[in-house]
């Protein structure tokens, strides 16, 4: 099988947990799924990250056009974040006929159909697997195996930063300050936590999920949205009592009129519901299809080797259908 | 894009299920994956059924080459159950060119060398997502969006009938024979249960989950098990005492030399753990990888539409690939 070139936009936590899982289990994908491939070129910037994780300087490139519109990639990996310059990146790349893979739940809900209408327009390849859920394999879940259903509903915990913090809170009693400050010094949110506990984090990952389920664009903006700063020990001891636990629940679900009904809130949750199991980092993506009934995924949602490990999952996924002329 | 000929050998519960679907969601299907297909014929003795499912009769195999041999059948669905004839059939469809989609857990586990030989031999696919856990999308999910994990180890709630007992024992209170009783009146335990208390049933898929996971092939009968005949009351109770609930796992881990333990047990799992929270009928399988971590699939491992979904899931793949002139 053809030897795939695979260029990686940014070793940062993302990029970095890619590269590292490329190298490591080379062998182990190849052998398993056909599949051959090297890293041939990373842009960034950062010399410290580079050697980090042990790239040869030579492959570092000098910008992104050095990637971007370069004959001899075949796939990139957009792992820089943020909106700007990661979107106009993607669409150079799949412009210049190169597959591209991402985590970047911002720049896909944003861009959700210029994104998609691009790679089509171009015939490559377009893979967010990573974008929501982390490494949970939900997307590919969603909208390749449960391809055959109908869905009516879909609970997803999608973030990590706002379940670890009403984890600690419900089970610890432990106010949401303290809580939060505990989770910023084990780096399970960052110095400023306003996307992930306002819900707008949440809000991105909701509307990937909704285009794909349901087949209908809400730009993540338009949900509406209640963050967790509001939460306090007396509702969680009043929840428990009533036999729940509250978790930041991103809700979507169809009308009898086939339009969609979405918000993401703090929400009680039976503790003998499946989502009620699902605590600290951990996510979950909970849907409703009229063939399949209730299905869950359930995995860690956020971290290098697991987000890394959704976005490894989409490159193979490319390369075998490149390998056999899939377009 | 082509139109597909689908023949199904067998309209029993699965078999219907997967006609049923085809047929009530197939705008849907076409207009969100591009496959556009139609069962031209279907191998079934029953009129009842033929009936049941609004079959013209027109459509009625009168035997298994008149589907087997068939050059104008593209796939088969072999939703017969039991090891022959339907191992056979599949290896003929196959040695005839065409794709197979089976939800036979045990033709699967018992032939899943030759099986899997025997389509790669004549460049035809072979799917059997619904063979494990129903509807719940985890061969796809381990195999293909995971396929970048070593993995090391599974726990597995494979079987719905002893599941949906063991809940209701812990739950209740009741006797083992209440509760048996019960569950065959709901249609959740066969009249001869001996499959599936006995853990039988739950090898052949644990046989199936290790070959896709480990790339190691144990036959179910070389798996020791110990079915739930023996669960008892105080047993569950002196479980709770100690936070746990007993489910029976299906359990297999990579031991440092490379090789496989794997058994079928009762096991005492703690309340706070996701596998505590999957309940009667439901299933789950739960995996750790080297990169992802510890990702659970869940979701109804058994019924008409819930298999069925499985199986379109895996009919829609293969059609996919086949449109691209994958082999």
């Amino acid at each position: 099988m053809k030897k795939f070139n695979i260029a990686i936009l940014g070793l940062g936590t993302v990029g970095g947990g890619t590269y590292d899982i490329l190298k490591k289990n080379h062998d182990l994908i190849a052998r398993r799924t056909g599949a051959d491939y090297q890293v041939t070129r990373i842009l960034e910037i950062s010399d410290k990250a580079v050697a980090a994780h042990g790239v040869d300087p030579s492959m570092v490139a000098a910008d992104a056009d050095d990637i971007l519109t370069a004959d001899d990639i075949d796939i990139v990996v957009e792992a820089l974040g943020g909106i700007e310059p990661a979107t106009g990146f993607m669409l150079k790349a799949m412009e210049n006929g190169k597959s591209v893979v991402t985590p970047n739940k911002a720049a896909v809900a944003a861009s959700y159909k210029k994104l998609g209408e691009t790679a089509r327009e171009n015939g490559v390849h377009f893979r967010f697997e990573a974008s929501v859920g982390g490494g949970i394999p939900c997307l590919a879940g969603i909208s390749e195996s449960l391809a055959a259903n109908e869905f009516s509903e879909i609970h997803g915990i999608l973030n990590g930063t706002t379940n670890y913090i009403l984890t600690k809170m419900g089970e610890d009693g432990r106010s949401y300050d303290d809580v939060l400050k505990e989770a910023q010094e084990k780096g399970f949110a960052e110095a400023d936590p306003t996307a992930d506990v306002e819900g707008i984090d949440a809000a991105n990952k909701l509307s990937i999920l909704m285009a794909l389920a349901f087949d209908q664009y809400i730009p993540p903006m338009d949900i509406p949205r209640t963050g967790i700063t509001g939460v306090t020990g007396e509702q969680l001891r009043a929840a428990r009592e009533r036999g729940c636990c509250i978790k930041l629940i991103a809700h979507a679900a169809r009308k009898e009129d086939g339009s969609l009904s979405c918000d993401i809130r703090p929400t009680e949750i039976p503790f003998s519901h499946p989502l009620a199991g699902v605590n600290n980092e951990f996510n979950a993506v909970y849907v409703t299809g009229d063939a399949v009934g209730e299905v869950m995924f359930y995995g860690k949602g956020a971290g290098a080797l697991p987000t890394g490990s959704a976005v490894v999952g989409d490159l193979i996924a490319i390369m075998k259908q490149l390998s056999t002329g899939c377009r």
